[in-house]
């Protein structure tokens, strides 16, 4: 089979034997969406090799005989019982153990000996067939369009930041960052009724976010809410965004880091300090919220789509999502 | 009077005139004790210049006359009733303007425009007399001797780790520093119950945390505990500490930021959003419950003493201060 792969510091499409069935789902790949993690990779700053890709939509192709999701050693997805063969699927990415406390309790998302699909230890979402645990797989409702599907691992990962603070109709949150990421997580945080403004450079970005009814306003004039804001979301990537974000922050404020920045970051960590600013890591998300949502429609995704490329190629369509305002971009295997 | 004082970067004691009553208490000083802060000032390093100090004991001098804490438009201290000339007092270091949300719900501590005894724009504690607002003073139990007071700022400071993050019995606990700081730390989070361990570089000083009944181990033996900890503490206020307690968390864990650091700090943000780590900022707490802790015995400070200066000695007792390995130094005018 096809499959976009890293390897030896290359970027190249490569044919590949398809993924063994061992105890695991064999998922046929309808389409998947290349994630700024997917860039990262490619640059070689992450030090996976493999095939990349973890946002995606498929079909199950096979199950894992005579298994259940309980002899797996695995809490029981909720949704099992509606997977077989030929099922519409998206699926959560980090695959634990299954023996550990955190594995045993359904959440695999931080097992310290995780496999995560296309990012560590695992081969991704950018080829013809993946495989993923059954427990990972979610059922995608029929009103939820494969080109919507994709986004549910960026769209989830948005959805997560409600999982590690408060956010309320009384709060006032700041989202920095008007790309694929950063919109997300501005509908997402929408949806809980804060007051929200999404700061951003590209006005044709932040567009899309006052169509949604979402504020907006651009970073140079960000000095007027200084001290304004009980969340700040930083969604740019760029450290000028984390200095940014202490600016906008009130004191005992809580600043969520959803971008993964490598290497050391310079912080002012004084102002950490004397503010007493919370500074709160934001990854993965729940699938199942992020479903509902795309499903009941409150989430816009067709306007982040930059364009579609063949999975064939793939080293062209990596090219094109990186180049500067770029949004999505997908591959069709 | 005598003040020790930083002016145009240089560190001195000088005759000044006493400060004027307007509309605060005027604080014969008994005893002040020097703190970090005060050497990072006298470095240049905090923009600061005027009388230096802020953690003191003393002798209300005078009271604004005519005037009640209700008049100073701030939420009257619970304890105003007991003030009087001859009252031994500590003080609470934050000034605020009386006029915001934040002072008027009785918390001035991230007043925006605040002053800070001997930090910002206020002259400090190393010297004859201070003044403060009357909101700000606290009567000392006649159990708490002036050598015990005098620790009751920076006590109230570890007490406030308790406010920003909640630890219980259930807690796996980390303070890393066995600075004077650390010890305090330790010990405040000793009264939860909660399973802890204090990693330090001193044997002698850790010798002073055992005593007390909590395990230390020194922290080139942290290897073994790494990922252990629900919460961990920096109070080392080295940038490596800030790396060893990145490794010592589980994943969400607790960091709290309890050291000021200077400049831009190199985290590791890449590790934060991966392991959905929380960084807490935590500055000044309230003296309640810290001279709560005093009054009960709970904290042992005795130990934490390294010498006693005359004030007109200010300048050599900061340099011994700053020598490696000495804890408190107070100062006597």
């Amino acid at each position: 089979m096809k499959a976009l792969r890293f390897e030896h510091q290359q970027l190249q499409v490569n044919d590949v034997p398809p993924p063994a069935m061992v105890g695991e789902a064999i998922v046929r790949v309808t389409l998947s969406g290349i994630c700024n993690t997917d860039l990262e990779i490619a640059r070689g700053y992450a030090g996976f090799e493999g095939t990349l890709g973890h946002e995606f939509v498929g079909v199950i192709e096979s199950m894992p005989e005579g298994r259940s999701s309980t002899t797996l050693g695995v809490a029981p997805s909720l949704t099992v019982g509606f997977l077989k063969p030929g099922t519409r699927v998206v699926g959560e990415i980090n695959a634990g153990c299954g023996d550990c406390d955190l594995c045993r309790s359904g959440d695999s998302r931080h097992c310290a000996n995780r496999t995560v699909l296309g990012i560590v230890g695992r081969d991704g979402a950018h080829a013809e067939f993946l495989k993923l645990p059954l427990v990972n797989l979610f059922p995608v409702p029929d009103e939820v369009a494969d080109t919507h599907a994709v986004f549910v691992e960026p769209l989830a990962a948005a959805c997560g930041i409600l999982e590690r603070t408060s956010i309320t109709s009384d709060s006032e949150v700041a989202v920095i960052g008007d790309g694929k990421l950063g919109l997300l997580c501005a509908q997402v945080i929408a949806t809980t009724g804060a007051r929200l403004t999404l700061f951003g450079k590209h006005e044709s970005k932040l567009q899309i976010a006052r169509r949604r009814g979402i504020e907006t306003l651009p970073v140079d004039k960000a000095r007027s809410r200084h001290r304004a804001f009980d969340v700040v979301v930083e969604a740019s990537g760029s450290p000028s965004g984390f200095d940014l974000a202490l600016d906008l922050l009130r004191p005992r404020g809580v600043l969520v880091l959803k971008s993964t920045f490598h290497g050391a970051t310079g912080m002012n960590a004084a102002r950490i300090v004397v503010d007493e600013i919370s500074v709160v890591g934001s990854r993965c998300g729940r699938f199942a919220p992020a479903l509902n949502l795309l499903k009941q429609r409150k989430i816009e995704v067709e306007n982040l789509i930059s364009e579609e490329f063949s999975l064939a190629d793939g080293v062209r369509a990596m090219a094109r999502a990186a180049e500067s305002g770029v949004m999505k971009v997908l591959l069709r295997p």
